[in-house]
């Protein structure tokens, strides 16, 4: 599983605060406590006003790369700011992402195949989120085809099917779970990621819905999550569930995290 | 989900001691407990010496009848301890089970017929369980014909893939989601059961990877489990995923059981 830690986002308020104060000691901790509890990635989103997202991303990639040499995956609509990221970022980058929207293809997809990266591809386009997998495997397949024009490797690609909440449409998972099955089929190199836990918006006991959701999303053939990496239950499940799927020979990597306190 | 409730088993110590002293609260209690907890069936097995367990079954069938209606799992490989159940049992009951095992066929099987019950059919037969989903389907297959073509119809058939540890082959868990995959679109009309526990033997951390299994096999097809309905945290996971699945409009159930404190 390929874990996008998901906690440097400038939405946050904390996070808002340290990029605000350029508290770096903030920021580090963020990027190595992430590092430790298992990312490939970190993502990295200012949230700032477009103004400053560009030297506030170029801070945040800085002050990251001094504390450890994860990949970063650069979270940003503004091609500006992710220029600034991609122009001083050490190692292969992703960038968090790309849609069927017009400027999303026409500003972010060029930066993509400028720089070489890594890439998420979101099944929504200026109509939004299609209910149907129908729909969203549309979507897919031309930003997937331009992807690949464009000169990207399908093993660059990470393909977000897009979750919605369950408590707004009683489909909501069997779309999601349905989409990924067929990227997962029709794509075989590509990956699958996506954060999880709008399936659970506006439900109680909503961590536990997520696990669930978690490990049919697994089995489904979800290779990649943008998630927290410190959600010590999410990872347990994670872990589990890639046991489950044959991925983990002899249970070698589970007990390994057990033995050494990861999970339990 | 159609839960067979696992705990009145003479194999664990308690109820055997309760057997024994023909203690009716003990007994009458579990099977309260379990019925409040959500069970559809109650299973029901003496574990006592083929000589005493027709008596121990009519026993423990005649006091639980008196605390509660539900209905009844008969298990046992004991045709006569079977037969004494059948008897006095009041609402249409289940056996549990027969296999590919000559001696289920010849002397459990004719009683299914005989008294029309609902019926778990194993996926094994003398040389054990098959490793391979094709194995096990070559049983099921043979079974169900017999079944059905003994009058028995498709919704009264409960098909158990059976589960082995994870511990023991990386492959475990495919072999058993593969077979409820393929039961599930060859017999769409018959249930599919289990007892998921073995998936875990040999393992740290068993109830997590007993949920997240359950989460699996939920959304493969399965839609009854010989578990216990007292584990609130699995009884949890079974309500979030059949919500997942589509099966609990606009979330109702799940909310329901939220609400009256039987999850969270």
């Amino acid at each position: 599983m390929i874990i996008i830690g998901e906690k440097i986002n400038g939405t946050r308020k904390a996070v808002a605060q340290a990029i605000r104060e350029r508290d770096e000691t903030f920021i580090r901790d963020l990027a190595r406590n992430q590092t430790d509890a298992g990312s490939a990635f970190l993502d990295v989103n200012a949230g700032t006003a477009p103004e400053r997202e560009p030297e506030d991303m170029a801070w945040l990639v800085g002050t990251i790369q001094e504390e450890c040499g994860i990949p970063l995956c650069l979270d940003s609509a503004n091609p500006s700011a992710l220029r600034a990221g991609l122009e001083i970022v050490k190692n292969p980058p992703m960038i968090n992402s790309v849609s069927g929207e017009k400027p999303r293809i026409e500003k972010v997809l060029p930066l993509a195949l400028e720089y070489g990266t890594n890439l998420i591809l979101l099944a929504l386009d200026e109509t939004g989120i299609p209910n149907t997998s129908d729909g969203r495997m549309k979507i897919v397949d031309r930003l997937v085809r331009l992807a690949m024009d464009g000169g990207l490797k399908e093993e660059k690609l990470y393909i977000d099917p897009l979750v919605t909440a369950i408590s707004t449409g009683t489909d909501s998972a069997l779309i999601t779970l349905d989409t990924i099955r067929r990227i997962s089929s029709t794509y075989p190199k590509c990956h699958i990621t996506s954060g999880l836990s709008n399936i659970s918006f506006g439900m109680p006991l909503r961590h536990m819905i997520n696990r669930t959701f978690m490990a049919m999303a697994i089995q489904a053939g979800l290779d990649s999550a943008i998630a927290d990496p410190g959600d010590r239950q999410l990872y347990e499940v994670i872990m589990a569930a890639e046991m489950l799927m044959g991925r983990d020979k002899y249970c070698q990597g589970f007990s390994r995290a057990y033995r050494a306190g990861r999970i339990g």
